[in-house]
């Protein structure tokens, strides 16, 4: 197809696509003539990875590049995608305070998680108990425990979402599709985690005060 | 204190506080002489608020407008700050196909939540079902019954914390206080179950696979 169908399929502009191709994220189409370029459907739905990523998981386009980068050698085990899909996460500005790493390993560790020093939860942990320390509020640590009760029963469905996706790429020789269902899990689990949670908050905080519901503040 | 000092304490630099200042996020200091301004712990105290929700958080400048203005209303009910910060969740660029709307609507009334039209987790949760479609992954919905188990388990905590903070406030009377909590909780919480799911998944793919813990990244 041409671009103009790739674009209006994909609903990517023809801007956006070239940006995409000068910076990696999508393979260069194949010259057919002068001016005229030939993408496939392998181009499409690249470019609805690199959309998901971007429009839902929140990705800048630079971490949107290491994962994909991760997503194309094939050579890399599939533990080693997961482990740069999961440093895609957005990282605080200002690195936490030694103090504060330290309470958050103290906290893993006492939780019975064994996990490497470089994992990238760990300071996000840390930065978010600098916060509540910078407002005062060193109080919220009583969430703690019930935040990674929650984490466990989600990292067990993970694993078992990429398990079945290592499992059909086994038997379907597609290594690929496998890498991809880590990256897009890894990435878009985190926006449907604070969905749910903000769907379970207005429906728990009703239940217990009662409350009417928020005015609808999304349409005007 | 003098700029400088609170630039200091703060570590944020004079230029961000005279940005803040001018946004309004951050109260004007007093003018006590020609090219002096006197700045008080309240200005400290709302500096480190502005920079969790900025750095940890992750949120634009503008969301944090928002929730700082309900925070600085006190006439407003703490169950709309909430759906304040609940909204400052960053909001996927294009807005999800009526049918993922439909299928997010159709979950949550199967999972028994009561929640309004306007709930942003809706609007979250019908994006990554598209996303998972866009890159042929609607396999992934087998997840959605553990999140929504887990988001369960973290709104309740959240309720509590919550809770903890309306009751100090009642004896306190420091609505404020108890504003700041629902906030600083709603938005660095995202953060803590991202990095916590971190943990948990490295954690769980380790003792699934016995892979090796993923070379470190953080380091050169």
């Amino acid at each position: 197809m041409r671009i103009s169908e790739l674009s209006s399929r994909s609903g990517v502009s023809t801007a956006s696509i070239k940006y995409y191709t000068r910076e990696g994220l999508l393979p260069a189409g194949e010259r057919t003539g002068y001016n005229q370029t030939e993408y496939t459907d392998a181009h499409l739905q690249r470019l609805r990875l690199i959309r998901s990523l971007i429009d839902v998981g929140g990705l800048p386009v630079a971490a949107v590049a290491r994962v994909l980068t991760a997503v194309d050698t094939p050579e890399l085990p599939l533990g080693e995608v997961l482990g740069v899909a999961q440093h895609a996460l957005p990282q605080a500005i200002a690195p936490p305070s030694a103090q504060a790493v330290q309470r958050a390993e103290a906290f893993v560790a006492e939780h019975g998680w064994h996990v490497h020093d470089g994992n990238p939860g760990l300071r996000a942990v840390a930065g978010v108990l600098d916060g509540w320390a910078g407002v005062g509020r060193e109080d919220l640590v009583s969430v703690l425990p019930a935040y990674a009760r929650a984490a466990d029963i989600v990292a067990a469905a993970d694993v078992d979402a990429v398990s079945a996706g290592i499992r059909a790429a086994a038997e379907g020789g597609d290594r690929d599709s496998a890498a991809q269902t880590v990256v897009v899990g890894t990435v878009l689990g985190d926006q449907l985690l604070a969905g749910l949670r903000r769907i379970a908050q207005e429906h728990a905080a009703t239940q217990r005060y009662g409350l009417n519901p928020p005015t609808d503040r999304s349409t005007p």
